[in-house]
């Protein structure tokens, strides 16, 4: 099942993606979902939801994908997490003339909540920096309130996956030995088109993950090739603190990113960064310049 | 204006702190705020509400502080950012070891949704550490939704301020490169006891700030000497992101951590730790170790 947020005359709703249709859930859902957040609340009741959602399949869409503005399946997560230096090729690729080893355990940082952007909304190029940088990645969705996940249960406990972007501004990230501000510029962390949930994929780690500039190839791989699982990362994570329905995971991303080139290819104003994953879609986002109104 | 977040007879509430009691804002602006982020609203809309709230004036409190249970005041803050190493005498007291230099720039990092925590809420040691630290900081409350603040006119968007402990698990925080995860640790975001509005407070950088542990006294130091005040730390933030009401920043610690002593001092079981800032009132957790069945 395909489960999106999105904007139509003005109104937020969530709905089911069928083909090129969208059922409206906080249409048919009525009052089981809150404004502010129905997508943490669809997911969080899911066990008790989706046998009403299951009854939709025959409903005509309410609206057609063409007519909406996706947004970010949970437009407000309350944490999103990102992994670094997760994928071997990454690692061992120079970015910015630096060489990098396997860390011993999982890196980790964050992408704040401003970064948060819908899967075809522009990438705002930052005035502070000419070194914005793409990453494709998958992204896990939390489906359920957890604290210690063993690895052999973090399955249990995934509502859906996605695409995305872990947007980066190099030289902010490396010039302090905190990467937080150079990761969380606003619309830096693009995701979707929808939830993919995770019955549909049994599987997450045999998908073939690509991102392409104007059309060029830049990262290709699969995330089986990921250094520390999705599992592993829940496990993880867990031990830490508690992970929550429409919690977001960024997984890692693999090599040929902008920085790794010679000369570094950043984004520049007018490009265009696709990031697709097999069975999960695509999000396309053009860059712009910063509103030097703002 | 001391306004604070507490939980009474199994409902939470917004309110006034005068003297031994509380007006509960939560009864008397009614529809203005949300059940799901009355103190963000009453934030966002303070120049509409402040007139409402003053006429409260002499209004009789409708419960003592000592029949409460205060919570974070803002329980569920969009973001969290926290800078290290803005205290000199902290920057050179040898951490682990470690010996350290001011960086060129400001350092920062976040802590989680979870880790957000009462002030006089049980720090929970975590089971997968034996060396929790405690560090006393000013937190600063933004006011309104900004971007690219000068420092000259960071004032205008701050709302308030509170007493916290940047709780940091030092063996997590320095396994890798990154601090994310030994910051995060669910409960380690105490904060309170409640926001003193900024016209209360017309230099937030010239207050005592204190840490005990067990009556001994740890830390003592004043918020004259960051390194980067509050006004250069909004600065620095808002290039990149967007602040919003209700934004919490932890404004870094003096030296003093348990880290520093030889042998380090990490809190134990039971211990009491108390941070206090002239003006800004006092936070008191005791120490528990982590729940097994949890």
């Amino acid at each position: 099942m395909h489960l999106c947020t999105y904007e139509h005359q003005g109104q937020t709703h969530v709905g089911w993606v069928k083909g090129s249709g969208i059922v409206s859930l906080t249409r048919a859902l009525g009052d089981a979902l809150s404004a502010h957040q129905p997508m943490i609340d669809l997911i969080a009741q899911w066990p008790q939801l989706q046998p009403r959602v299951q009854a939709l399949q025959d409903a005509e869409p309410d609206v057609l994908l063409d007519q909406v503005r996706l947004l970010a399946p949970v437009p407000r997560p309350g944490k999103t997490l990102a992994i670094g230096l997760n994928y071997l090729d990454h690692v061992q690729e120079a970015i910015i003339g630096e060489t990098r080893t396997v860390p011993d355990h999982q890196v980790w940082f964050t992408k704040l909540a401003n970064a948060i952007h819908g899967p075809f909304d522009p990438i705002v190029l930052p005035r502070v920096s000419t070194m914005t940088d793409y990453e494709g990645e998958m992204v896990a969705i939390i489906g359920q309130r957890c604290r210690h996940v063993a690895p052999e249960r973090a399955h249990e406990v995934v509502f859906g996956y996605c695409v995305g972007n872990d947007v980066s501004v190099r030289d902010i990230q490396k010039r302090t030995s905190q990467w937080t501000l150079g990761k969380s510029f606003d619309t830096h962390a693009p995701f979707g088109p929808w939830i993919t949930t995770f019955d549909e994929l049994p599987d997450p780690h045999a998908l073939d993950l690509r991102c392409w500039v104007n059309g060029e190839l830049r990262q290709s791989s699969n995330t089986r090739l990921m250094i520390h699982n999705v599992w592993a990362q829940i496990a993880q994570l867990s031990q830490v603190m508690t992970l929550e329905p429409g919690d977001v995971i960024f997984t890692g991303t693999c090599s040929g990113v902008g920085a790794a080139f010679s000369p570094p290819k950043f984004l520049q104003v007018g490009d265009t960064v696709r990031v697709e994953i097999e069975g999960l879609g695509a999000i396309v986002a053009r860059c712009q310049a910063e509103d030097p109104e703002d």
